[in-house]
């Protein structure tokens, strides 16, 4: 069993601590860890060694995901030539990675945070099992993805919709449809209905056989220039890049997770591990706050720096190298940087996104 | 007739913008103008030249008030040694400008803002033709105060009470009471009375012999102290030191206006002038959403710096060099410095002092 971190993403929604050249993965969110370290710690040394993990990123930031594990060495970064979606990384590491065929591999988004990890290590265990297939009745070796238990009708997350229980007797479901960022109303209707509907983390376990086949079968176009790409690479460096221009951008979702699922090939297992994406200020306020209660501290204003509060609610501060002082606010967001400031309502965090893009274009066309 | 500025205090409430080394006239709280360019730019040269101004300051800021009104030359700013109130300010102006003694002196505090400036200065037009005094039947000369028509019943501020009209038709009132900075319901009960109530802006106007006989009646220790002084300042530089070091720090409305109102020497004109005293961040938030309404520009986030806003509503950001962006926000505060960061509901604005307070107090411990 071995993981497959991807470190890829920009996070716009994180401005104005993720920037361009330090995007989600690589910022200290949780004091002085980072998401991507968080990631490798709830795998090593409770489930994996070291010599297990492997990264896949952009190669622009190889060297941040060395500073943040040294653990690793040069070999266990994949550096992609430019970012392609995650149908083409979860190619390159399956092309890439020399394991056997049957050794399950195990992927993982690395901007995810998971508070009982514990549970999570289990669950995990649990998929790895059920990837490796041979148990009696339940046909090939199955795509195993871990459904996260909705706490609501999220709009922005990818829904999973699973029928009965896989033969086996392995607790898994039947996976028959991936749903990708229904609206809000798509999303309570699903939720209402009487199929079993999870949270798509991005959290697979399966043989490397098995999703080099689904990869053949849904997607031939990545699979084949990506290997063709790894083969050529040990006479023609470029070989990579050449490959990866010719790539569609697209999701493993979409790409393969979806039709693999029409064709009863997708086992879900269901997870209740305090899963939170860090998807916005107000999801890294939430989870900080949950923190703080669960150790009995003051959760008025969570974050990091120096601070000073006088009967805010509910606030997060994410300090920077200077003293920030709140006062009596409720439900805010307070990010400091050196070059930009932000103040915003915690409800509203999802534009922050939009705020991002229209300075990037905004410095596009000072240029 | 010639002006005073009174250019002391601290301005915690103004907090981090506010330091001891550039406090709160020396701010630059409109846009580039300082509350005490603007109170000079109020007087000159609309009614007044710039030689007839005189700032009173502590020694310390006395290089500051140079810098701000580059038109005053040095023997138009008279320094304390250390501040010791009003008393002594207006003491220490009585004592040391060489004027006629039936000329009127206008005494104004540095630090207020005044928007309808055009009806301010007829007002001083006025009060100082009351001060003048001759007026048939009218006694003595008077102590002259402006009264600023009440909003509300403010804690913060000090009250006037006066009765019935003054002889003389000018439109004066005749004062009866000088109330401290009473508790929201006292003032509630002052302003339900039938009699006229006002705030004090601490904006008076007087002949020099008449507050010089007045402070002579009601504080001789500080004018005979004060006039000492100064007497003995042209062989012994340190000899106004000296006379402060003894003073008794009150202010003018307790040692003088109370006693003299209850003597029947102090008249009235009540102002409605757009006046502020900028007290508190809200309070200068009111006064530039005001503005911005007046002009017909958008007032959901006021203020100066470069930001960026989405859907905030009456919300204040003063900038410094780096770019602020709010979102969603409402009645809030941003005060960005280089060295502290304050966001405050705009409801407890006050308390921005105690947090400057706390924080002196921790930097004195660290000494």
């Amino acid at each position: 069993m071995y993981a497959v971190i991807l470190a890829g993403g920009s996070g716009t929604r994180l401005w104005p601590l993720s920037r361009p050249d330090r995007p989600k993965p690589f910022l200290p969110l949780l004091g002085k860890r980072t998401l991507l370290r968080a990631t490798f710690d709830r795998l090593v040394p409770g489930l994996l060694g070291p010599g297990d993990v492997v990264v896949v990123t952009d190669r622009r930031y190889a060297a941040l995901v060395l500073e943040e594990l040294p653990e690793l060495d040069h070999s266990q970064v994949l550096g992609e030539p430019v970012g392609r979606n995650t149908a083409a990384a979860i190619a390159y590491a399956t092309a890439a990675i020399e394991r056997p065929p049957d050794d399950v591999m195990v992927v993982l988004p690395a901007d995810h945070l998971v508070r009982d990890e514990d549970a999570f290590r289990a669950l995990l265990r649990g998929a790895a099992a059920l990837a490796e297939g041979g148990q009696p009745g339940t046909g090939a070796p199955p795509l195993v993805t871990l459904g996260i238990a909705p706490t609501g009708p999220e709009a922005g997350y990818g829904y999973i919709v699973a029928a009965g229980p896989r033969p086996g007797g392995s607790g898994a479901l039947d996976v028959v449809r991936f749903v990708e960022k229904p609206s809000v109303d798509a999303a309570a209707a699903l939720l209402a209905g009487t199929a079993s509907v999870a949270w798509n983390a991005g959290i697979f376990a399966w043989r490397r056989d098995a999703i080099r086949s689904a990869l053949a079968t849904h997607a031939p176009d990545i699979v084949g220039a990506v290997e063709a790409g790894v083969r050529a690479a040990a006479g023609d460096p470029t070989s990579l890049d050449a490959a990866y221009a010719t790539l569609r951008a697209t999701s493993i979702d979409y790409a393969v997770m979806e039709p693999a699922s029409r064709a009863g090939d997708v086992a879900m297992l269901r997870a209740d591990v305090g899963w939170s994406d860090v998807g916005s200020w107000a999801a890294l306020r939430d989870v900080l706050v949950a923190d703080a209660l669960a150790a009995g501290e003051p959760a008025g204003v969570v974050g990091y720096g120096a601070r000073r509060d006088r009967g805010s609610e509910s606030t997060l501060v994410m300090g920077g190298g200077r003293l920030v002082v709140t006062i009596g606010l409720r439900d805010t967001i307070v990010v400091d940087t050196p070059d930009a400031l932000l103040v915003c309502a915690a409800d509203r965090s999802q534009e922050v996104r939009a705020i991002a893009e229209e300075l990037a274009r905004a410095q596009e066309e000072d240029r």
